[in-house]
């Protein structure tokens, strides 16, 4: 966005007094390295040390949503941009004529999370210093394509270049995790710990449930024909994910309710599902009653919880018919923790062996429900901003709603939770930045002494996370 | 409210940096001309060019709500304002009094948009340098009252001293339109665009509803006696207000709920609002209904479709039963906008012919669902902050809130929503000094350059609007 | 938690444009006396002269439900910090053992109200300058040991160097209030006022609610068999607490809903609830007609009228069940005014004699309903930001969103809410640098002149309390 380097001091305040601090505090943390506890980038890319990306436009553009839904919202076909049709209808496949239309258009991600993002990307990854827009796109494009050829463009390279301390995967409860054993067999000292995320096998109405139960069957080797299977192989699988180096669980969920079902309610439903005749309903109360299955694991096997409710998921029919998930038509719904959470809490809320991470889309919550609830219940932590709010704004809103209630001590840090690799700096320094920024202005108001603001930046930095993580 | 004049730093941030920046791009947009796509402005006031402002009173305090209920909530009767009662009961006619009352409370409008507007009004449009209080009331008074008697201050005249590019009005969907034809026929060149606003019509539950029935049956020529029939009449009227300039629709409904009932069942429930038998939940799904129907038709004839949800009218029973309608007792609710727009999304949404506005008076919306939705279907753009939120503070949240997700280009500039002439100016100024002073900011920040700054600046002045709304 | 002794600016912004105009805005009202119009300190502290504190822990910890919720949060069981337990198994009975503990984790306290007032505290009223850590924890034991067995340190001592006008008690409506007689007979004239509070007898699933019926009966002298005896007595002890100087009534309740029964349903009711028999449904019914029954006996006898909805209560019920109320286990839930308060607002709206305070645990309210509701009804005015949100960040949140649509006058001023005697000059001291901080904010941006400000000032100090509450 910059007409040119990025400048030391962007995204700080700039009141003298404001910013002089944070570039201080900054500096202070700026060289540790990057603790990133949850996110979707490909384990293939480490799996053996000859792994290439591919072209810009299969980098930056076609992977990520971020982008494609601001360039359909602006009647731009999904097709001219590469992505490929579920239909096997041809699309585009002239990568600089998708990057020319991408440049063309990227004054639309002015003030953008992906605008700053992608800035960084290009000056500090790929060192291209010119703005990216219609007159400069051949030469960017030739930049990167040239970096991405050297072997210092490599996965592995970049991965150590970038200061990745630890890289946590998203992967689903049936995975046998070949890419992560792979990385292990190699003798690579990179840090990469799979994440078990069993939504495809809990919540009923998920595509493709029927094949996930059966592909879980498979890695667990448990025939699942009731419930109770069901959560002998999940939690086969949690210990084999624990082998390689999983610390958490993710769950997304629509909406957060946990509740233990009478006794037998649940399989009745189960069997309902492998019948095929299970009700939405009955997915809402089988999911509720799993995510306490699922807290009663974590305790027992020790793998952090992670819940991330609130996304109406293909909402945009069309495009999901068309081009299949992810493709930017996933919209927030509000969110209620108060109640929802209330049997979970109740049951394991108080048991510090628990820790159950908690991410919103609806930010009325934060002050409402989740600091207060995360300010008392010793189990409870809140997650970083997420998803849209994964933003300088989205960052200073938490700070300014969060804290105060439920104080920093029972919050993670920062996740990226990206499948863009090569944006993991960018997305750590923003969070860093607006950390710093926020700290600063505590001090500048006479409410944090130095020292303390020095304590709190290294906890932001890499404590809270490791901590919470396990890592 | 300032002591004296105005500051030409009035709302911007104080710090020097973000000042300095905000001055200069605002004053690259300053001069140019007020595009007001969406307002409610008596098109009378134009139809010929003799027609005159009455009192102070009648222009300033009467008929604006925003002024009646801040006084009201402090306990002044509206009879003591001179607002006319519907039983005719004699209300204070004296307006030199009421001007008096007025000025005795204008301290109750500190930090209030209403107050900003009016010492504006006083300043630039008026030249009455002090400020209003108890002292200066009848001295102001009488500024006021020599100005309106001279020829400079005819309607007319002011459009053009205003520098109106272009002014929207309001108007029910059964209007002739014959003030819009005389401005026509008069050969004057100010552009004055009717706006077509079916509520009477397809709410069934609008005051009135028979009545605008027969009224919109008379100026289409059509019989209605059926949904096909109201739907022929609608399109007629449509085209009406096209061929006199129109470029958009209106909709007020209580929740912006879409979708499409079953053939035959909008023509049950209209059947049954004939005879005058159909309920509450009637009157939501055949407006639910409708509003798919306007959607297609706004692709057939090209009109922006605007829908401003999520006002709870006349929640003062007594007022709004001596009083009638817009006496400030309009009361804000929470408004969903995921699930209740799906269907209309899903039919229309991907359609670029269709322009969709979206307003809101739940702010919550903004980053958790609007933002999210206007950033990814094609067919939809969001509209400025809204009555409450047409205020400082309430576009600093709006820009906080939206851009990061919606992106700048998928908003449509301003509308200042007043039947208030006088205030134009002030309305449109809040809006461009806002704005400087946020894009100020990203620049102070290093997130965009100055020349892109720039090019927001145009766009959020008159660019967006004009492009949005086809002017 | 600043390293030393409290900066004289603290608190307000760093621009030194706003914090020149805030502390000269601060310290014109710095001086002025402290009006606590809503609060719960325990009156019999006051009730003879020689009351004393009991140790710092006593005082600063056991009570102090944000303090406990906060370690507890960071899994330090209630009982290690001397907390009783309702089944009378022993706890920590060692108070510099409890006091250690508190200082190991003062860091926890970080950036939020609770670290802030206790360093006020510690500074302002102790005397103490060190920050508190694991290694001053011992000597600032010592020091406030010292003073508090010191004459100067007894309650009427403090109250008078704390330069409290006024201090309005929260006691439940039975209770005979024989400590603020003996503080009337004593002949003390520090003013120590009681205020009304029904929940435990019209809320039907309150705890103990049985036994509180039998306390009300006694102390009103009539037999409360049916709902028109159980309002003779409210109204019977009504008149005693005026008698003794209640200027106001105080109702939490888990939703704001207000309805008028139809006759004989509250009686149905009621007779069910005597014989234990009430549901849930039957307790919001019986409460939402008594809201009504309330506002009618505040016109009757000018009491004003307080509403604070949507705390749910007793969240984590092992806490509730092992330690009883007031743990930190009360979590917010979404709360909705407009059509809740409906019908109260159209039967007592607009009659100025009523003076309606409403408080909200849900700031998206603040904006959207509250302000608009304030900002319009007669009798309504809007109560200062509450509980979670009694911090800085939520008091400017609190300007931001309230004062542009509600103005200024319509709000009534800050209250402490506290049953912690000793932080009343710290939550005072922040509201008032708060107030300073925003209103010199609309100095810079030239939206008010420094003599509005100043009248502003005196207003959010003193000014709307005292009218609001008629002190």
């Amino acid at each position: 966005m910059n007409s040119n380097s990025l400048s030391e001091d962007r995204f700080f305040d700039p009141d003298p007094a404001i910013r002089g601090l944070a570039r201080e505090l900054y500096l202070t943390i700026a060289h540790l390295p990057i603790v990133s506890p949850h996110g979707h980038v490909d384990p293939w890319l480490f799996a053996d040390g000859s792994k290439r990306f591919s072209s810009p436009v299969d980098l930056l553009v076609i992977p990520d949503h971020y982008i494609l839904r601001m360039l359909y919202s602006q009647g731009i076909a999904l097709e001219s941009l590469g992505v490929p049709r579920l239909d096997g209808v041809p699309v585009e496949q002239d990568h600089r004529k998708i990057w020319q239309i991408f440049a063309d258009h990227f004054y639309l991600f002015r003030g953008t999370p992906s605008g700053t993002w992608l800035t960084h990307e290009l000056n500090q990854v790929f060192g291209c210093h010119q703005p990216l827009n219609s007159a400069t796109a051949r030469e960017i494009y030739d930049q990167i394509e040239t970096c991405l050829s050297s072997p210092e463009f490599l996965p592995r390279h970049l991965f150590e270049r970038f200061n990745i301390e630890v890289l946590c995967t998203t992967d689903p409860a049936w995975e046998r995790l070949e890419a992560h054993q792979a990385i292990h067999i190699s003798g690579w000292q990179g840090q990469i710990r799979p994440t078990f995320r069993p939504d495809g096998v809990i919540n009923l109405d998920a595509p493709g449930w029927r094949a996930n139960l059966d592909r879980l069957s498979h890695s667990s080797g448990v025939e699942i024909h009731s419930t109770r299977r069901l959560i002998q192989a999940l939690e086969i699988q949690r210990l084999h994910f624990k082998s390689l180096g999983a610390t958490a669980t993710d769950h997304a969920v629509l909406t957060p309710a946990a509740a233990e079902l009478a006794p037998g309610e649940a399989d009745t439903i189960f069997q309902r599902a492998l019948k095929g005749q299970s009700t939405p309903e009955d997915a809402a109360r089988f999911t509720a009653h799993m995510l306490m299955e699922m807290a009663r694991m974590s305790i027992e096997d020790g793998l952090a919880m992670q819940i991330h409710p609130g996304s109406y998921r293909n909402h945009n029919r069309l495009v999901f018919h068309n081009f299949g998930l992810d493709m930017g038509g996933d919209i927030p719904i509000q969110t209620e923790y108060t109640r929802h959470l209330l049997p979970l809490l109740n049951k394991y809320g108080n048991d510090s062996r628990l820790t159950l991470i908690l991410f919103t889309l609806d930010e009325t919550t934060y002050s409402r429900e989740l600091a207060p609830l995360a300010g008392h219940y010793p189990a409870l932590k809140l997650g970083p901003p997420w998803w849209f709010y994964d933003s300088l704004n989205g960052m200073a809103r938490y700070f300014d709603q969060v804290v105060e209630t439920a104080g920093l001590y029972n919050t993670v840090g920062f996740n990226d939770d990206t499948r863009a690799f090569c944006s993991i700096p960018a997305r750590h320094d923003t969070w860093r930045r607006a950390s710093a920024n926020w700290v600063a202005e505590l001090v500048a108001r006479h409410m944090v002494g130095i020292d303390e603001a020095q304590e709190m930046m290294l906890e932001l930095a890499v404590g809270l996370a490791r901590c919470a993580y396990k890592l």
